[in-house]
């Protein structure tokens, strides 16, 4: 099956990038199908991307005072139906639990596809005074939302995330956590996954259903399309309110707490591949990739002398890197050197009896350009250097197309042509109507994804003519 | 809230242990009950000796070639079916999916009780050759087990875990997998967690249902009764057969795997609050605690020399240990005395002005002993060895009760009476007949809860009189 998987040759990523997308993920070993409607099983390779990523956010969250929990999976319908905006945003994705063995429950319990509606109540209990304040908690869990259509990490009826739930004494502090967070995940984003994003707010018809403001990353992908990398909802009293989530304040005034909501999740997986993959399948930015590096012997008549060099190598350079040996016996070296580009290594060092001899190894970068020669002593260096060029690399890729494909429109008619012919962002003026927002969704198949921060708008709306509001970047969406 | 929960005097844990039990749990702010019938919220205090666990266990399983994985949370009925025994041992405990949105699905789905029936399917996908194995996959997930009576910890309809899942080309393989796996969780359980065990195997009444084996370890409560505080099973080719997962062996013939699944789950919790607690609350043995060390300024007057030393200690000792520096101006130092002892600080260090100009600090240990002065100098020497000693301390307390707390029995009466009276362990020789293992259950109320690992029977059947084959601990249990 393995020799299977590899043998077979990859859509072009050019000519069926839904299909590349799709084998990529498939062959390179990161999620499979399950026999569960939408639901896909994260195989080893790909879970431990996700676990760079949650190590990483991990690290930041603690670093900045958030601490983890971890509440019910199961919410009573009651529950979900006390905030109205939440409920009828959420109700059509609710997978219901009906029956506990072979009991009928009185009240049917939905599974989690968020947990504001039971992390609310429990704050309720916890939270008295304004010394209890901030409460700045998360929890890394899983979410079910029943999806029609779905797609391998991009769209599933269960994805992983993490959720943020935080509690402030005002709108400045709650509003100050959601810029944090949104900090943290463009730090992410750009630095750790070498995707390029905009940063800003949504416009209220994409916001989190409940939600006062939702702050947002969105990115380009290879075909076109945006996706939403990140989002951090400034939730106001909203919740507070439905909830009846009180502190008394050191004026002896009791006040609702201010709420904010924030979450990446398995996604961000569907956006690396779809970001840096090539035709020979996956690359991953040396910050997330599992293995770094990664250590091919040519093996033969020479084992004996081969095998402990390369073991040697393996470990000097674990000790700075993620090294993975490749020392399987049932493959050969070829074989190997296609799998480790379908699997995306970033680096690949050959070592063969000559190499020995000589004292060096043959590196490969995944990116590509010709094999070099590269001595054994001192290799720490050189690969260190090697992975950081890859990372800014990658990074600069992503930001060079995300530039080219962002245009600006001054009228609809230009707005329509650069959707359909530059395929990317379109930032145009808006007078903040709904009216003409829906004008543009009808006319182009694109959404509104951001309205960049602190940037001040000039100019006309694009569909009224009145002055414009705000800037927003249009684009056709997953 | 907070004052209110630490000025009322707990239960004593000799006089009324089980509401002594849940009242350390919930003023400690390791869990609390929330609108979910029997499904708890871990709080960050509880959640962060999880954490703790977790990374112990995710290290030591990685070394070992485990690698995580993910897959689905809700399984079609028609999968949980296939093997009999497995079906029959979960379905009374399942919860059910029934609608997704508005729709009916036309097969119900559980919400897992554990995942053998969704993961041997996908080792049939995945395993086709003897190079394929082993496989050895671990999931960090949350499973649902419909309970009728909950406790926090103890019992909850949903609770946290790792489940490992394992496949293997031969049975000598995966049972050794079973033994290596039930040493780890041993280390984990006496060594980190500071509980002694016995480990065994069960007998086939208490297996895991679908298991050919389950080994298990058994710890004593002091309350007399036994908690299973892990297990590891050897499913021989039950669920191989029911999935019809085969290999290509080397000899050219079509094989079925053999495979395991083992897990500990967050009831550890539970146990180690019972395990060591005393009437002031919680007591976290060091290599487990949140924080090993918590400081305590003496604030008044002198705050601007006092909180400086008291941060610099914090920083300094920050290198070696986990520390808390608590210095909240809203509460008194008496209070957070108090506060850090029901939560089971094992080290607290206290730090006044006095101490500033001494450049001293008053140490108290959790686990009782007069205060002591210790110079700031060389500090982290002292703080390292008594953390060391009450690491010790703690287990040496237990397995001096446990051992004191097992007892032999030569007959039934015998046997009655020492689960009455002595309230713990006790050991018999079994023919291995059920009908000898039922009758001691009616008598004593008690179960079968290990067969020790390579220790030979002599002796007779406690019940029947004929030769034993095995020994048996029996215990009451939870």
């Amino acid at each position: 099956m393995v020799q299977e998987r590899t043998a077979a040759v990859l859509p072009k990523k050019s000519e069926n990038f839904s299909e590349w997308y799709t084998q990529v993920a498939l062959r390179a070993e990161l999620a499979d199908y399950t026999p569960v409607r939408g639901s896909m099983a994260i195989r080893p390779y790909g879970y431990a991307i996700w676990e760079g990523i949650q190590s990483w956010l991990d690290r930041r969250f603690k670093e900045t005072g958030h601490m983890n929990a971890y509440f019910p999976l199961l919410i009573p319908e009651s529950f979900l139906k006390k905030e109205a905006e939440h409920v009828e945003g959420f109700a059509p994705q609710v997978a219901w639990v009906t029956h506990g063995g072979d009991e009928e429950l009185s009240e049917r319990l939905a599974v989690r596809p968020t947990s504001e509606a039971i992390i609310l109540p429990m704050y309720a209990k916890w939270i008295q005074s304004y010394r209890d304040l901030p409460v700045l908690l998360l929890a890394w869990n899983n979410v079910v939302r029943w999806e029609k259509a779905t797609r391998l990490f991009l769209r599933t009826a269960e994805f992983l995330w993490h959720e943020g739930h935080t509690a402030h004494r005002t709108m400045e502090d709650a509003d100050a956590e959601c810029r944090l967070i949104l900090g943290i995940y463009q730090e992410l984003l750009e630095q750790i996954l070498a995707i390029p994003v905009l940063a800003g707010i949504k416009p209220p018809s994409e916001r989190f259903a409940g939600a006062a403001n939702t702050y947002t990353l969105e990115a380009l992908m290879p075909d076109g399309q945006a996706i939403q990398a990140g989002t951090s909802h400034f939730l106001g009293q909203n919740f507070a309110k439905a909830f009846n989530v009180k502190f008394l304040d050191s004026d002896n005034q009791e006040k609702y707490i201010w709420s904010t909501s924030w979450a990446v999740s398995t996604r961000l997986i569907g956006s690396l591949i779809m970001a840096h993959g090539d035709d020979k399948g996956l690359i991953l930015p040396p910050r997330i990739a599992p293995y770094e590096v990664v250590i091919v012997p040519i093996l033969g008549r020479d084992d004996a002398k081969v095998l402990p060099a390369a073991k040697e190598l393996a470990q000097h350079l674990g000790r700075r890197f993620r090294v993975k040996l490749d020392d399987r016996d049932a493959y050969t070296a070829g074989w190997k050197f296609n799998e480790w580009e379908l699997r995306g290594a970033p680096v690949r060092l050959e070592i063969g009896p000559r190499d020995v001899a000589n004292k060096q190894v043959v590196l490969s970068r995944r990116t590509g350009g010709a094999k070099q020669t590269v001595r054994i002593d001192g290799i720490e260096v050189t690969v260190g250097k090697i992975l950081d060029e890859i990372q800014s690399e990658l990074f600069e890729r992503g930001r060079a197309y995300r530039d080219s494909h962002t245009t600006q429109a001054a009228t609809v008619d230009e707005l329509v042509r650069a959707i359909e012919q530059v395929q990317g962002f379109v930032k145009v003026g808006w007078c903040e109507m709904q009216s003409c927002e829906d004008t543009i969704r009808e006319r182009t198949g694109a959404s509104p994804r951001v309205i960049p921060l602190d940037e001040k708008a000039s100019g006309k709306c694009v569909v009224c003519g009145m002055p414009a509001k705000a800037w927003v970047y249009y684009a056709r969406a997953y």
